[in-house]
């Protein structure tokens, strides 16, 4: 299984969107694009950057079970993690995961309380490619 | 809002993969990319087709609250629908949906047991465009 591990790794280091889905209070699921992980470990932890407003942020709040989702429609081959989500509003975090271009969205910089940071936390994984797939586990370090 | 269904339609025709979401047993998203839907009814009804066998199948069997998402990763666009799946399997129907290029997967063509219909029907809708975003309703027929 080493080997699907690493093309799911692969598969995420060249995409430029992700799909995050969460469940929303009324019990659908819901899905939106957003920019590729600034910051990554392995496959078990990704950083994404958001709106401290936006309605996916109260929805991790309330239900923190998520799914990240990375696609390679050219070759048919994608990549689901399923997990969690936390919402980190903490200075050390926000300022790694920052990237210059972010003072477009949030003038106040690094330290903008409009901006913070959901962390996913992934424990199950599938591999899909040439229309078949493989589950995998993830481990805890 | 009549002009944001319009977008919403205008990029939904545009895309050849569509992302669909689950809610899985343990209350998890789980989603996959699949084909554009070969048939849809404006924004409420999309038909896609399937393995009887995969997971979503029986997860939609299970739980029918779903997630539609479209994506124009290149302008920062998207339509999220929300709804519910129903799985079909009768021959009308099958015989709507089914494509020529389907052979390769069903040799059995039309009839074979192993291809069935998702029949997505939508009720509340996002259109994502520039940063923004806009909710509109999809009324009943």
């Amino acid at each position: 299984m080493g080997n699907i591990k690493e093309m799911a790794e692969s598969l995420i280091e060249n995409q430029g969107v992700c799909f995050l889905s969460a469940v929303d209070k009324n019990g659908y699921p819901s899905t939106k694009a957003m920019l590729a992980p600034r910051f990554r470990e392995g496959l078990q932890v990704f950083y994404l950057s958001t709106n401290t407003n936006s309605a996916k942020v109260s929805q991790y709040r309330f239900n923190s079970k998520a799914c990240l989702y990375f696609c390679d429609s050219k070759y048919y081959r994608g990549v689901t993690l399923q997990g969690t989500v936390e919402v980190l509003e903490d200075k050390e975090i926000k300022h790694m995961v920052w990237n210059k271009g972010n003072t477009l969205f949030y003038p106040g910089g690094e330290d903008d309380p409009g901006y913070c940071i959901l962390k996913f936390t992934s424990h199950i994984g599938r591999y899909y490619s040439n229309f078949q797939s493989w589950d995998f586990r993830i481990q805890n370090k």
